[in-house]
């Protein structure tokens, strides 16, 4: 049997963090990373890779971050978690761990629709060889459906036509393209951005059913609308995989995360978990969040690793911080949208700017900025902001995540201290980020 | 005589933003706004009229924004505050005031070097009418000597060349231009662009003489070069403008700026100062800051503005936030350098880090960061970030400084919630600003 300090089961963005990071904190301690994938892509990149990269195997988590940070890697299929004995069973050797961490992600939902196990239907799985079959696909394609109008689908409709494809359409269930991401208005933009890249959107409709032979053939909605199809990508959410968790008798939530505490630990000492795989809690409200992102896993594994030996590091809750990006326009959300916060009952002042990221206007590069933010009326403290611009918004919305995770008001964030370039930034006059809260500022004294 | 709740002295960045600051804060005060200038320039942009915007008339801060936020413009030249009778005499009309900003900005300073009034020498003024001589000399000129090669320096070299000059050379006392800015590897960063895009570079030097009859015809150095020149640009600072706040009786520092509390308020209580006339106290440390941006203008005028008639806000003091670009290489500074915080005795660690801003890195538009922190050893609080990059800069560094402000340690930036997307940021495995926190934190536990 094989014996660990650190046993990390999973190697994606979760594991690949926690590994490191546990590496970083416990420099003499033996770490052991567990995975079944021979190459592990980056999942964020998925979508790119159809379109923009091309090549599956340019979008890889590299290796030799786990060489570098002296981290054993063991391909292997972790089948059993033996809580007592401290073992985790594999389909190859066993292995012995003093903590484990469980960074096992997610697996797609799978819609109880007609017709989804026909050739030619796809969904989203983090598996090298299942990715290239998907995208040979696309490139035989001349017709494709994309069930689902969150992140995965607009990206992977537009690189789906970027890839060569001539008919495209998003299937979306509710009014609007990504509504659980952004307020109308924005969605609105990207809609009108996706169609005048020659992107059908259908919203409020259901599948129906995926019809077909053995291959699909079209697509019905619940509006009698056959749309022709010769590929189907799925792309509605995941669920936690916790099949192993659960079977090690681990504490479960109702939605099927693997319960963990703010520090990450699990019902059992011994073993943490992180990533799509672990429960997660709002920072706003304190009710369990259904967030599954790349960068929260990160965060989650970041506090995982830490803790091994000795709890330092809290979470706060998971904020909700995210980035589109579709040719030139990027939206992004730090926080609670409009939507959100109205939602959960927040008595709320919002504020909308709107103004170039160059100063003066005319400046080459410059891009219209629109900025909304969301504050509590009574407190004035920030619950979060939404960005539409260019690329700089990747950057911008994280500034605007750490006011919300300080818990910033209105008067602080008007009167932080911004560095400003006329070829990089608003004018310091202008600021978007400043004006906005200093606008919300004066709303909440007409309140 | 006119009257006005409020009156602002000065209609650059920080005037301009204290009237209106005043206006969102006090909706029904009458605030009049006094300035000498016709056109104002917006302050950072001037560079950038030379070579890049071409028209000074088009780096205007328009008075629009005075007229949206109901602010009388009044043109007239301050020539004498009457603190007793809160009187402001101008060479037109007087007016009697509630409230006074002073917000007159800074005047260049001029070194005492012989032959520095020939004909050909040019300061950086915020004078639209100087601004449009000296556009017209660069225009005539073959070679420009810029003495000074910090921010105002190495802007105005890059566009004089890029308005077609063939021989433009810098001058710089420091080992390197922009040494006060930026620790040296990043100095040097820019000072290899500049030489690639044809400019001359010469440091460690002392200007003995501007030379010629009447125009200017070479610039000698202390080592007895003689740099045939036909224009010299001097941008070697600027002293604050505090002429009429010194014969009112106001007090003033010993470096020549108005001394303000906390509060923004002058040692007259209806008397408010902001901007570069007013003296800045150091974020960390405490001491007299001799930082002249804004930026930090438009900061102390949103505190300023703010306070007129009850203390809501109070200055944190300066952070020091900046960001500089030449071509698209990009460098920001937020807080302080390793050389500024080893300089003011911190015992400090230090991390550095360098990737992509793009996930996988060979996505298009992918530009390398390098990104160095710098935190206390002993609290771990951080002290001050540099980034070096493309355009997403100018917003990292403003991360980095809600950070600073917000006094975050290293732990508490590794686990901040950060948003990330293959088009716009690096990847959340891999983020910057997090990972060289994390990094710190491996250097302080060695230490």
């Amino acid at each position: 049997m094989k014996t660990a300090d650190v046993v990390v089961l999973g190697g994606s963005a979760a594991g690949f963090t926690a590994a490191v990071t546990a590496r970083r904190h416990y420099p003499e301690k033996k770490i052991v990373m567990v995975r079944k994938e021979d190459l592990v892509p980056i999942p964020c990149g998925i979508p790119y890779v159809i379109g923009t990269i091309g090549d599956n195997e340019k979008n890889i988590i590299p290796d030799t971050g786990l060489e570098k940070n002296n981290i054993e890697l063991f391909k292997a299929c972790g089948q059993e978690i033996d809580c007592e004995n401290k073992v985790l069973r594999t389909d190859s050797e066993d292995i012995h761990y003093d903590r484990l961490i469980l960074a096992v992600g997610s697996v797609p939902t799978i819609p109880p629709i007609d017709g989804i196990d026909k050739e030619g239907v796809f969904f989203i799985r983090k598996n090298i060889e299942y990715l290239k079959k998907l995208q040979t696909a696309v490139s035989k394609a001349s017709s494709v459906v994309v069930i689902g109008g969150g992140f995965i689908g607009i990206e992977f409709a537009d690189e789906i036509k970027k890839a060569g494809v001539d008919n495209v359409t998003i299937l979306e269930l509710a009014p609007h393209c990504l509504s659980l991401a952004y307020d109308n208005e924005f969605c609105i933009e990207m809609e009108e951005l996706l169609r005048s890249r020659g992107i059908k959107i259908k919203t409020e409709c259901k599948v129906e059913s995926i019809a077909g032979d053995e291959c699909v053939s079209f697509v019905r909605t619940d509006d009698g609308e056959e749309i022709p199809a010769d590929m189907v990508v799925i792309g509605i959410g995941a669920k936690a995989n916790s099949k192993l968790a659960e079977e090690a008798g681990l504490r479960i939530g109702r939605t099927g995360a693997i319960i963990v505490d703010k520090t990450m630990r699990t019902s059992d000492d011994n073993i943490f978990a992180c990533g799509d795989c672990s429960k997660k809690i709002a920072f706003f409200g304190g009710r369990p969040s259904p967030l599954k992102l790349a960068s929260i896993a990160t965060t989650e594994a970041r506090i995982a690793g830490a803790n091994l030996f000795g709890i330092t590091r809290e979470s706060t809750g998971t904020v909700g911080v995210w980035s589109t990006s579709v040719g030139n326009l990027a939206l992004g959300t730090a926080g609670l949208t409009e939507s959100m916060a109205r939602a959960q009952g927040y008595n709320i002042v919002v504020s909308v700017i709107e103004g170039p990221n160059r100063h003066p206007g005319m400046m080459p590069g410059a891009a219209m900025i629109k900025m909304k933010l969301v504050f509590d009326a009574k407190s004035g403290v920030i619950l979060g902001g939404q960005v539409r611009g260019d690329a700089t918004v990747g950057e911008m919305i994280n500034t605007i995540s750490v006011c919300v995770e300080r818990k910033m008001n209105a008067s602080e964030i008007a009167i932080f201290q911004t560095g400003t370039h006329p070829m990089l930034t608003a004018s310091p006059v202008a600021y978007q980020l400043v004006n906005a809260a200093e606008m919300a500022i004066s709303k909440m004294r007409n309140n």
